[in-house]
């Protein structure tokens, strides 16, 4: 069957691989359909690792995923051939103590699609549980079931941030996380929601989403609006999503006492902390790893309507321009959301 | 000043009450433009107490209020003479136990409008802290200002079932609090919310609020119409708003493994509970009283469109119809949702 | 092999059973050195039932157990022949919705030691999953092994009430679970610790264990002795563990406003309950289940010395005298704790 | 009376300053018995400022205090001339927003003893609210009493860390506040307690509590250290209490996955955090500002003697000794802990 590889780093091709075969207890073989590149994909193509997961071997790219099932294994319930749906990429393993807390998300031995020495879902089928596996409301396009997988993330990071009801809520990066998570927060019933970028061109798609109010970091200090406009309360959630350096020099002003700041972009980098700030409003720091248990809300809020996920899907291209797509992520034009490769 | 007083049980006078002269530090003087009746009112009215507490003396009837400063008090800030408010009718004692620990509402020492020996808000001025006034928005008419009232008990109610973003949600009782509630739980992120009732009419008025599935309890189960439509699961959050002892009948099979229970009505009586059913699926099981902290943002999500107070109001009246329009709130007629007066 | 069997209602027998044969993947074979007896146990074969499991076939009996490794499965890690171990009777389907949210106690499709169709542990040799097997600490008996699961209970249920540093805890019932409970609500913090019962032999065991103060409840009402000590305040947690309906009566007035009441005993029949005492201080009540992720908990608190497992085994028997052994659990002396089996 | 002045920066002296006067409304006035030296307050000394707070006028010194009533405001309740009694040192306004929701700490507005410009305690008498005065039980010597005060942090800290009974606590530093911090801990049900230091001396005092676990830095590293003998799982809950920035470069490797880190410590400067490697692990970051309603428990935990303060009082001095006290507590000898004023 096709896929794209990632021979190594900076080589990127289209090209046959093993078959995957039929799928065994538990499981479904699947179609992709639709599936998204994501930063970190273009970081192992960049850089062939993140952290200590280095590309050592031929890897098939991709983890966000829709698709339709092809086959059906044994002992499986509740899915038939033909049936749509969306794939959780990563398959912890259920008996770990991490898992059995409910966090299977930080099980050290969690397999995780396009994450050496794992095989990814940019190709032309994949094996995969059934039990990570979710079907797709009509509702729902493919491009828009693969979106679900930044969606998780998105849901995990407000649910870590517990917003509540009329709750002001900051979003730092007005990326596809970003983004997808000033929505969510949104959704979950907060009132103001302000999200804050130097790109105007993030800043003005986030400005076509009824109740955002964008911050142009170019002209405003994220900070100093909010406490303007909460009699210098501040805000109840702060996520940071731009995975920025830069943007913790002001990170900490933002929260109001008792805030949740939630750290979901990854710097590159270590970042300068001033505790003492954090304590003098005993702010309250959550960190996201991926999501647990968050597919099925995500699906949720996509499906009713909450949360539009059509305006995130900004180009969609075939399997075989992969190269030259990868080329244009890696280049992150202010423009571009979610680029996606249409399987057939 | 002109006031409506219950002189005694059954006995509802319009007449003259002394005026409550000039505000006290940090205090305001204000005079009501929109006030509700709440089915406690009618309670006092028809019997004459609510547990322990006893109309021994005449008292002012009223606590759902919005009005306009007239005079403001020594040391108050932020508030000016012709500022549109709704005001919090319990005082707690802030120096209390409870109240520091952020629980101010279960205080034993609150004091709350109308309810005695406390005189209501039901008349032509009243004084009130400042620090238990709130500016209404513009966006927000003086009627719905004084429906921010129930609108705080229902969002206490959704804060205390912690619903997150997907959540299915179970109400029972499509009266004005339980409707509210289904209202806020849509606006926290909830998934499909489901309201249940005897009533055809409140059920009919459900039906018109996109987003809420009514369940008619003369033709359906509510635990067996969530868990058909959950796959077994049930409610991840339930809210018992009708107060009635029937409701309580099928309650517990309503909510999902781990689910939370949100006891808002208040039922004439004890209800005979199945404890080891709530524990097979360990149900939490939370109880509501007033709120706490819950006004701004009651007047957040009414404000900005999230929830839309407007339809809450059925019909609205001249003080000086308060004997009949009491007992029309007394018959409790099917279509009839918030009656209010409207004073000048 | 031989077993304590329960051919049906009334009727046991110590006999021969099918030998359970070698440990499969991920499993050990275990000789149970130490087995108690729990209510649930008596109450099966009284009644053969308890609710919806009912006893249709007969049944090897007990769940409380330790032992030691006769056999390796293959796949295991970190067990070898002749270690002691206690194991934890119920077992999961840890691919359901429940358990990877964390609460593998409340899946539906857990199969649980002794309860109908799964028999128990009270016989030569059991095949267990080594993931619900624990290492046993030299320092703890095969005895104190055995009582590590009513342990795991109470530590489950103090979890639940969530006991803070300095916090009055109530405690209703002086049996097994209430003592058990008790104790681990002053080894994680608690202030003043209270255990009510109508029985003089409990009261008394209750009174040689340092920092529990017994109430009497033919001389005291449980409220009223906490209100009186705690300047009007009450508990702030309150652990329901005797099972008695006619404890019900007092409990919703023991809390403190906010306080969490944790319902661990099960009631023989409904309760009812004052929905407005609870509200009226906005009691939180949690219910409890068994356990999830509870043994390591259990066993580092009883190894360390936090608490002292070896009071509560009142004797220790042979397999054989299981008929009378059973009979005298059944007679629920006031003296009596925990009556143990000892296998060799 | 006479008073422990901070002229200006580096320039104490013991001299006499305006007496308080006669209590107001709700007010006690106290005779001081011991106050304890903070390294605030050493701070402040040395540096004339902490942060924002400068010192720009004489201040008196002092906020860690129990003393003896000698006069009673008017409306006060339950406090009569001769009670013995601990003090709250900061006092909030009540009405703030922070303070209803129950962090009356982080609350601007608090006014703090010896937090510039409002003197401290460390002299002949004071005026303070009977709201934040607690009584002194007989089984606290005065010395004890003014212990409370770094013992309410330990508290407040073992609370944002959720210590749930048999968790794997570490704690960084062995100053005062990291040793009691690692006693109630213990004293909340933690198994393992580790506290890391980089002094023998310090470590010697720990070793000398009976359940702690000294990790010398000079030889161990504290994550392999817990690593190890958690079979690679790490701490559940981890206190940064030595304020050091070198403590922050193994700091994130020591918790868990789902740990709560909680930081005690004032770093002098921005610390570097990498951001990734929390989030590898979900860990949930709590900061600690002072305490909220924590002198009643850290009074219950020191009376019911589960957690001793006695060891904490390294050397009593008389107020006039004040001067090369503070030079002596500037030094922070190894082998001192807490040195206190006895006031007579």
């Amino acid at each position: 069957m096709k896929a794209v590889v990632l021979e190594k780093k900076n080589e990127l091709t289209v090209r046959e691989v093993p078959d995957p075969g039929h799928p065994g207890e538990g499981e479904l073989r699947i179609a992709p359909r639709s599936v998204g590149i994501c930063g970190s994909d273009v970081h192992y193509v960049e850089h062939g690792n993140i952290g200590k997961f280095v590309v050592t071997e031929p890897m098939v790219m991709g983890h966000e995923a829709s698709g339709v099932v092809t086959e059906v294994g044994p002992g499986v319930e509740g899915f038939d051939v033909g049936d749509r749906v969306a794939m959780e990429p990563g398959i912890p393993d259920l008996t770990s103590k991490a898992s059995r807390l409910g966090m299977y998300n930080v099980d050290p031995a969690v397999r995780f699609w396009a994450t050496p020495p794992v095989d990814g879902c940019l190709c032309d089928a994949v094996v995969h549980p059934a039990d990570f596996t979710y079907h797709l409301p009509d509702a729902l396009s493919f491009g828009e079931g693969a979106l679900l997988e930044p969606m998780a993330v998105a849901v995990h990071a407000v649910e870590k941030g517990g917003v509540k009801p009329g709750d002001t809520v900051a979003v730092s990066g007005a990326g596809t996380v970003g983004l997808l998570a000033a929505c969510v927060a949104l959704a979950s019933g907060a009132g103001k929601v302000y999200i804050s970028d130097v790109s105007v061109a993030k800043l003005e798609i986030a400005g076509q989403i009824p109740g955002l109010r964008p911050v142009n970091l170019q002209q405003e200090v994220m900070s100093e609006a909010i406490s303007d406009e909460t009699d210098g309360w501040g805000a109840d959630v702060v996520i940071e999503a731009s995975g920025a350096i830069g943007a913790y020099k002001d990170l900490w002003q933002v929260g109001a006492p008792g805030n949740t700041t939630v750290l979901v972009g990854m710097p590159a980098g270590e970042v300068p902390v001033d505790v003492v700030e954090l304590q003098s409003r005993e702010t309250q720091v959550q960190t996201v790893f991926r999501y647990a248990n968050d597919y099925p809300r995500a699906i949720e809020l996509a499906a009713s309507g909450k949360v539009d996920l059509k305006p995130f899907i900004t180009e969609t291209f075939p399997m075989d321009d992969a190269v030259s797509v990868f080329q244009r992520a890696a280049e992150a034009r202010p423009n571009d959301l979610k680029l996606q490769f249409a399987l057939t």
